[in-house]
C-alpha cells in the first residue's frame, strides 16, 4: 500500500467537493480582508508576503486547492478541469519554491472555466498579460522561471498555503490587505459578523472624524491609568 | 455566538485527545526525520528554519498543540496541565513573532509533566539551561525577549506550525535534519515503511562504498540517455 | 522603584515636547530624502524596508513618537491625543512584529488631530482606505492582522524606528527614496545645507545632459590613474 | 605582480567590447523575458528580487558591465564614458550592499551617452526623477543612502549580477517578469527560437480561451494515469 | 560649517567617556541576558540575529562605541586606542553591510588593550582564531570579505547597533540568549533588580520541578476563566 | 537545433576537464579562506549564507561542477562518475531551492570516488551521518526534503554557486569563514601571494600583542588627520 494514498496527500484528484453556500460567498465579497478576519476572531490570514501581482487586484470565491511539486506545474493543468464558475485556484507547494508556475496561457484556461483568480504560495509570470486580462493573482513572487510537468501533486486535498489551512470549497478573499480563508461551514456566520462589525465602524468613523478621541470613545482612560500609565510634562 | 468558538480555534482547551499508538511512536523514534518523511511519500516536514537550540537535540513523541498570541505565553502554562509522559509540546502563533515564549522555568514544569521536548514556531530563551537540562527544543529563533500573559490562544486544536499541520496526538519527530509530523492514524504504517526503507539502504550503502555507481545501481544510464544527456570531452 | 520608569521607556506619556522650528520644517519639506540625508553628512536614514503603502505618498512633519508592544496598538490611541497639526506619528515596537497596528479608523482620528502621516516599523491595514483618504503611511509591512489593547508602551520617549533614533519633535521626511530623521536642533542648518546642495545640482545636471562626463566635471581622471586604474582594449 | 590584474577583475576598464548584433537585439526587444528565457532552455535569469523601480519600466540593450565596491559608486562615472547608444549599464558589487549607487544625475549622464537603462544588484535613489525621466532601472533596493568615490572596481569585465553571469556585450532584457541575459554569440538564435515559441502560443491561447483543456491539448491524460494519478469522488 | 560635526556623528573620536560603575558591571556579569532584560522592564535587547561566533562565548563590559562605514574598518584601529581594560567594542555601521570588518589581528590588538570582546552589527572573520584565542564576538554574520581604510566614521558617539541604542560607557552583556544594553546611569539599579528576580526564580523552579503547575503557582485559573477560556473533552 | 546545447548549459557532461596543479592545491590547503581571498585582491568569495553543516568541516580541492534542477538530484549521480581523488563537488541550481539534494548514500559514493567534500547552493540531509563520516559539506540549508530524478541539468559546465563563478577544475577552499574559488590558471600565483601575506601577519600579530597600535604600525595617524578626524574630550 502506498503511504501517499494513506495520507490522501499526493497523486489524488478529488472531483466532488462541498463548496461554500454561494449566497454567503456573495455577501463575503462585500467586505475587506481585515473585516472578515476580525469577524472570525482574528484568525485565518495567510502570511503578509502574499501580494497582488498588479494594483487593484481583488478576489472572492470558493477554493479549488492544488498541491504542487517544486519547479513543476503539471497539477495546474489537472486542476483546470476541476474549476467551476466562482472558484478560486489556491496553490501550495511541497517545499519553498518561487518558480513561475503560472502565466497567461493558464490564466486564459482558468478564466474559460469560470475561475475568479489564483492564490499561489510560489511565483507567477506574464504579469503584464495578467494585468491586461484583469485576471487577479496573489503570489509570493514574480519570476519568469519556467516549470516542468513530471511529478504528481494533488488537487482538492487540504493544503497549507502561506501558513493557512485551505480546504477545498472554503471561501478565499483577497485584497490589498492580504488573503483570508473562511471555512465553508461558517461562511454565512462570518458574513453576518462582518456585516455587524462594519455597521459599527461607520458610526465610529464619524465620531473620530469629528475629533472625538478613541481614548474617550472606547473608555480607555481608566484601564490605562490602572495599568500604570504616567503622564509627564 | 462567538465566531472563535465556531471555528474551534481560540479560547479552547481540549482535554481528551487521541494519541498515536505508543508502540508505533517507539518504533518511529528509531528512524531519522529524512527516512520518515520519505516513508510518508515526501510530505509532513516543517520548514527548514526550525533548528535545534543546542547540538545533539532530538525529539520523538505525541503532540500537545498550543496556539499562542504574539508576545504572550499564557497558553504555555495552560498547556503544561495537558501534557502527559511521552508528549511533545508543539507551539504555533497567530502571527509571525520571535519573542522568547519559553525558558528554563517552563522547561522544568514541562519535564515534571513528562514532556519529551518542545517544537515552537517562535523564539525561546535560557538556552544554556535548556542544554544543561538536556530538554530538547526546536525553534525558529533564540531571543531573550520576555512575554506577557494577557490574551487567550488555545490548547489541543489543530495548528499550522512552520508550514505543517499538526493535530493533537500526532507523532512529531525532530533531529538535526528537521521536524516531521506523522498523523496519528498512520503512525504504524509509516513506521513499517520506514523500517523497510532503512533495510534497503544498508545494502545500497555497502555497494556505493565499494565503488558501485548510483548510475549503475539504479539503472539510470538508459533513462538519462533517453532524456538527451550528452557526454563530451 | 520601577525600572521602566528609571529608564523613561515604558508606561510614559510626555505631553510637552519641543518641536522643530516650523519654518525649518516648511523649508525641509521642499527637498527630497536623498538631498536631506546628504546635507546631514549621510546619516539619519531609516532602513530601506520602510516603503510607502500607496504610490506617491510623501510626509514632512514633527515627530510624536510611539513605542508599541507586539500585537498591541493601545498606545496608538494614547498618542492620538498628543498629536498637533503638523505632527507625524512615528511608531516603533519593543520587538519585531508586522501585525496591522493601524487602519482607517485611526487614520481618521489622526487626521482630525492634524497629523500629516504615519511612519511605522510594523504593519498597517485598510490600505485602500488610506490611499483614498490620501493619508500617507510608510511601513515595514501591509498585514490585515488585528491587534489588542492590553499592555503599556509609551508616547514621546526616544525610540529606534527602523534603525534610526527618533526623538519627539524631530523632523521626519519621507518620500519614495525612504525616510530621514532630522534632529530638531539642527533642522534649520540642514535646510540651509540642503538648499545649497540642490542649487549646485541644477548646474551639474545641465552639464551632464549636454554630454559632459562626470570624469571631467568632477576631475576624477587623475585620482583614478593614481589609484591604479588601467584602460585596456 | 598584482593578483587583481592576474584575475582581470579589479582596476580594469575594457574599452573595446564585442556587442551583440544590433538586429538580433532589436528582434529580442519584441519578446518578453519569460519567452526569451524559455527559448534559451530555461536559463539566464537573474534572481527574482530584481524589480523595476517604477511601474512599466522595460529595457533591452547590450551590456556595459560595472563591478562596484560596497558604498562606492566611483566606477559608475568611469562606466559612463564607455556607454554607447543602445547599451544597458549592468552593475554588480563585490559584496552585498543596498546603498543608493545611482540617482538622477548619473541617469542624466547615462542618457546623454545613449544608454537604455540600468540593471543593478544594489540600491538606487531619486526614483521619482527616474520615473519622470522614464529612465528604466531594475534594482535590488531603493535606498537614499549616498556613496563615496574611493576604491577601484572595474568596467567591462565579466560579472555575476543577481546570480547571472553577464559578459560585456551580452543582451540584457528586463520587464515586469524579471531580467534575462542572452550571450552575445547566440542572440540571433535565441531571437529565432523566441519567435517560433511565440507563434505557437497564439494558437494555444485561442484553444484554451475556447474551453479546450491543457490536459487534452497537451495529451497529458495518459502520462498522468501512468504516473499513478487517482481520481476520487 | 560641517553638518556631520553639528550632529556629532561622523569624524569624531570622544576620548573621555563616563563608564558605568565597575562594581555594578561586575554584579551584572553574574546574570544572564534574559534576566537583565526582564529586570529593566523588558527593554534594551539587540535584535536576535546577533549570535556568538563560537559556542560558549559570553561578554560583559563597558561600551566603547564605533560607527563604521560600509566595507571600511578604519575606525576599528582608531577605536583600539580608546579601549581600556574591561571595555567591550560595540560596532555599528552607517548602512547594512556584512563584510568581515574584524579578524585575528584586531582581536590581538583589542585584547592587548584589555578589551573583553566585540559586539558588531556586521561581519567578522578568522573565526577559528577567535575561538582559539577565546576572544568572544557577537556578530550579524561570518564573512571572509576584507575591508578598506578610506572613510571616516566615529568612535564613542551614540550608535544604534542591531536595533538598540548604545551610549559610550553603557554596560553590554551578551550570552547565548542575545545581547542587552544597560544604560550606565542605572547599572546598579538593574543589577539589584536582576538579583531580586533571580532569587525568586530558584523557589519557583523547585515548585515546578515538584509538579506544581504554573496555573496554580501564578493563580492563573481565575483570570483565564474570566477571559473566557473553555475546557472541552 | 537545441538552444541549451548552443549555450552549453543543460544536458551536458564534460568528461575531460583541466584541474588546477595538484601542488598548488596542496599549498592553498594550508591557508584560510580569508587569506586566500585577500591574496586574490578581495574577490572570489561565495555569499556568507554558505555554512559548514557540522563544526570543524574544511575542504580544499578541485571543482567538479554540477548544475541541478529544483527538487531533483539526478545530476548528483551523474557527477559521481566524474569525480576523481582530490575533487570537490560544487553544486548550483537553476533556481533557488533548499531541498535536501544530498545525504549519506551519496556521501558514501562520493567518498568512494575520492571526493574531498561538497559545496552546494541548496540543502542537504543526513547531517548526523555526514558528521560521523567526517564528509565535509558547506550548504545553504539543512533540509530533510527528498528529491526526484526526472530532469537533466549538467556536469562540468561553468556555474554560479552562491554568487561566485566556478569553472570545472578551479580550486575551492572552504572553512568556517566561508568559501573561496581560485581559478585554476592562477592557483600557484595565489598560493605564493597567500604565503607572502601570511608571513607578514606573524610579525604584525606579535607587535599588536605587545601593545603597539595599528594606528602607529600602519602609519594611520596622518591620513586620519588629513581626512578630518577630530579628537574631543
Amino acid at each position: 500500500m502506498n503511504m501517499s494514498n494513506a495520507m490522501n496527500t499526493l497523486g489524488i484528484v478529488k472531483r466532488t467537493i462541498e463548496r461554500a453556500d454561494p449566497e454567503a460567498v456573495e455577501r463575503l465579497s462585500r467586505f475587506g480582508v481585515a473585516t472578515i478576519h476580525e469577524a472570525m476572531g482574528r484568525v485565518g490570514l495567510m502570511k503578509p508576503y502574499m501580494r497582488p501581482v498588479y494594483p487593484g487586484a481583488t478576489i472572492c470565491g470558493t477554493a479549488v486547492t492544488i498541491l504542487l511539486q517544486p519547479g513543476d506545474n503539471w497539477m495546474m493543468h489537472v486542476a483546470a478541469e476541476q474549476l467551476r464558475p466562482g472558484d478560486v485556484a489556491v496553490a501550495a507547494c511541497t517545499t519553498e519554491n518561487e518558480d513561475g508556475f503560472f502565466g497567461d496561457l493558464l490564466a486564459t484556461s482558468f478564466r474559460a472555466r469560470g475561475a475568479k483568480g489564483l492564490i499561489i504560495d510560489g511565483g507567477v509570470r506574464d504579469v503584464k498579460d495578467l494585468a491586461e486580462m484583469d485576471f487577479p493573482v496573489f503570489a509570493k513572487a514574480i519570476h519568469a522561471k519556467g516549470t516542468i510537468k513530471a511529478t504528481l501533486g494533488s488537487v482538492n486535498v487540504p493544503v497549507v498555503c502561506a501558513g493557512a489551512v485551505v480546504n477545498p470549497g472554503d471561501v478565499v478573499v483577497a485584497d490589498v490587505d492580504g488573503v483570508v480563508v473562511v471555512p465553508a461551514a461558517i461562511a454565512g456566520q462570518v458574513a453576518d459578523a462582518a456585516a455587524k462589525r462594519e455597521a459599527l465602524e461607520g458610526d465610529k468613523r464619524e465620531k473620530l472624524a469629528a475629533g472625538v478621541l478613541g481614548l474617550d470613545m472606547y473608555n480607555m482612560r481608566e484601564p490605562l491609568e490602572k495599568a500604570g500609565l504616567k503622564y509627564i510634562d
